[in-house]
């Protein structure tokens, strides 16, 4: 069995999540994740290795360290990293060891099951790996979440509102006057009205009305903010929607793909680096970062 | 990019999950679902090794063993092997194998993403792998789920109602006039309409109202059933409510666990045998098996 002491014991916490992204932020001047989603097929050819997985760790280790600059955070995607099958996770590790210690890094995992489950996922992730943060989904309720909200210093980013084709399928379905997706926002709230800067919620660029909505009942939560860009998400109204509390807007493929030539790394740091302008000069005011 | 043409010619799907599952109930004479929820730190001392991804193994093994004349599937709960840290998908990978083949094996690994990602998850658990079937989340919607579904031959168990203390949170909230977990096997329903076989629903023994209505929305799709014993489902009641279509029921730890003597795997086949003949004995009468 798993206790938040344990996790706290083993890997000694130092920085909380919301410190060290706030010192990040500030001091890279960005609001940028990096979205590591390495799809073998899309590698550039003149990445080589012996393995699959060879060639998605060098990649992602350039792609880090062309970024880093221009990243607040890393968001790895697990998915592609788990279909390198048995050398998934010692690529992850690997990867996730080159980050600077500066840079928080978050585990894309979308777990969700029962608490008992729930609490080898949060070893998996946080201990083992060393995660900062991870997202979850809520469909299980309560006690699916709360093995990751309760690891101390760690953040837990909970599915509100995603930005995919299908979000609205069950998101935006109308129980009491309003959408699930603000029972969900609702909820987390009260789970982790204890521990400040534990919840963080997945917010999609692409209905800002909802993140509106979102931010009113999460004042200060991180929102952690897919599809700017090719998902259509503008700039502009994304920075002003998100509001008051610290924002975090993930791009992928539009980094990691932005060349397919030898210059993918350069071509990476440039298409991270105009994100990361355009979202300043995008914020209303001189706000978080 | 992973097509379902792809899962199929990699790895030629031979018998298709709802064929496999049909025999092996005939077979067996059996509704028992052997939940695999190895943790370490409940895994009896007499089983040693020189690390826990071997101890893990090992129990492992003899629990597979020890109850396949009384399983009608064998789940595995991703979890707890990744937990094992490196060696947990060649841990999972290795015990996937001593499976035998006429056994249907679920992979517990309620994954849920967008589109691109599921597509990775799907290769990495149906084709590189090799289950017949897995849980997933809804959550994000159809885009989120379709990757599953269109893989030829295999089986994905939607979460709708589940047996856990939060499944309440969400999943019975009313949303024009039915709770949360009807549109979702509705949903599901429609998407696999096109596709018999392909779909299943994760159904809580603890709600039996929500079970019977669930079968009237899906009246032919397997239910896998958690929350029978330790969480209070009863045998007559759920096999009554889950009526006409074929049904898994999941045990887990009070199989695996039945004692933590030497006599581990004997007491495991007794857990197993003696679920076997009680649900046998509770079904209303002689149908799916």
């Amino acid at each position: 069995m798993i206790t938040p002491e344990m996790l706290l014991s083993k890997k000694m916490v130092k920085v909380s999540f919301d410190r060290k992204l706030t010192h990040r932020m500030a001091s890279s001047a960005s609001f940028v994740c990096v979205g590591l989603d390495p799809d073998v097929d899309r590698i550039p050819k003149s990445v080589t290795g012996p393995t699959d997985a060879e060639r998605v760790r060098s990649f992602c280790l350039r792609i880090v360290e062309a970024t880093a600059d221009s990243a607040a955070a890393f968001k790895f995607n697990f998915a592609f990293f788990e279909a390198l099958g048995d050398d998934g996770f010692r690529t992850l590790r690997s990867v996730r060891a080159a980050v600077p210690d500066s840079i928080p890094v978050i585990a894309d995992a979308k777990r969700g099951d029962i608490g008992n489950t729930a609490r080898f996922y949060a070893e998996s992730i946080f201990n083992d790996l060393n995660f900062d943060a991870v997202t979850v989904s809520a469909y299980m309720g309560q006690d699916s979440v709360l093995p990751f909200l309760d690891a101390p210093g760690r953040c837990t980013f909970v599915l509100a509102r995603t930005s995919n084709p299908g979000a609205d399928d069950f998101q935006s379905l109308i129980a009491d006057g309003r959408p699930l997706f603000e029972h969900v926002a609702e909820r987390v709230a009260v789970w982790s009205a204890d521990t400040p800067g534990s919840a963080g919620l997945v917010v999609g660029a692409t209905d800002l009305d909802a993140m509106r909505r979102l931010r009113k009942i999460a004042p200060d939560m991180p929102f952690l903010i897919p599809g700017v860009g090719a998902q259509g998400g503008d700039p502009e109204g994304v920075m002003a929607a998100a509001g008051s509390g610290p924002v975090l807007i993930n791009s992928s493929r539009s980094i990691l793909y932005a060349s397919d030539g030898r210059d993918f790394a350069e071509a990476a740091a440039r298409a991270a680096e105009k994100l990361r302008t355009t979202l300043n000069r995008a914020r209303p005011e001189e706000t978080p970062c």
